[in-house]
């Protein structure tokens, strides 16, 4: 992760996009990254996607690089690590989806509230 | 990393959710996790969300947390290394977006050939 | 659609909103409803979202709604007649995948070409 | 609109996508497309996105044209009327966000409560 934090870091300075780079406008990107990732998927079957040829899992790997590009500069911008927050987060996820109410379900938490 | 990526197996395993958890349903969680944090941002000016007070921060980083489960997620399902495929992806943006050729301009790359 | 057109632009002015209201905005705005439409789908099968029960059909309703208004005021901004562009745009994928080639398919129209 | 929901209907069963075309399958569709618009405005000020040039301008119609297309479609599959869904949601929302209160701010309605 430190690697890529200081690459991308180079990448953006040698192009002086930092002034494009908001948090407001790397979310946006980011959105648009993910969709990319959903257009792969939005014709095929849930199975389909468990199966995938691997001329198309290369390509999904290449937005999969994108979103993670842009996850770790709008994280480093607001001063978030980003795999801190996510452990962070599952522990709070934990507590909200307990395993001995919610196993074998995907109900949304608030209906088991 | 690592330590990330056993926690969420950890998570999905107790709970018997890899049924629910195709790379289709992932891809979909992972847009509307973005989708979190662009409603933070959305009414927000660019340089108000480069001054974020501390308590919409907090929020924020709650939602990253989740955007980076799932991620990770995917990715694992997908047998991708998402770190890895970050810079390989940033090695193909850096050709795709000659520093001699973008600095200081926000244009597509296609407006570049 | 005219009556909808008039109502939205009712709102807008009662509330002084148009300052924030930019067509970036709006977009993002439009991008954190529709995942709020995906949010009701992400963990059901195909088949469960063609036979929805009729609580979560009344909440799909409302999402369906929110899209529908910030999608037609992004238009009025823009001077886009909403209509006319979906009638438009259907002409041109008509052309972009003629039935003869793709009747049964679903694959992007690139792989066509 | 009614034209537009028969041409629509049309276009689908000529080429015999009803199979695809899951409310799941059309929500994912729906997001992607709006990310389609939101790619044009990721790097632009809001200033810029209210003074587009023209064939930008053109580029974001289409776009808005699938958008449409899509949001019509899901809604149909549903039995639902977006133009009414969007009537119907505006009075709830007029309720939500009263024009005292909220006039020329920008919060989101809970913070109101």
């Amino acid at each position: 992760m430190e690697d890529l934090r200081s690459n991308i870091a180079a990448f953006i300075e040698e192009r002086d996009w930092d002034q494009f780079h908001s948090p407001k406008n790397l979310a946006m990107a980011l959105s648009v990254e993910v969709a990319e990732i959903v257009e792969h998927f939005q014709w095929l079957t849930e199975e389909q996607t468990r199966n995938l040829p691997p001329e198309k899992l290369a390509e999904i790997r290449e937005e999969i690089g994108d979103v993670m590009i842009y996850l770790t500069e709008l994280a480093e911008k607001l001063g978030v690590d980003s795999v801190e927050a996510a452990k962070a987060k599952l522990v709070i996820n934990s507590q909200k989806y307990p395993a001995s109410l919610v196993k074998g379900k995907a109900s949304k938490y608030t209906e088991y509230q």
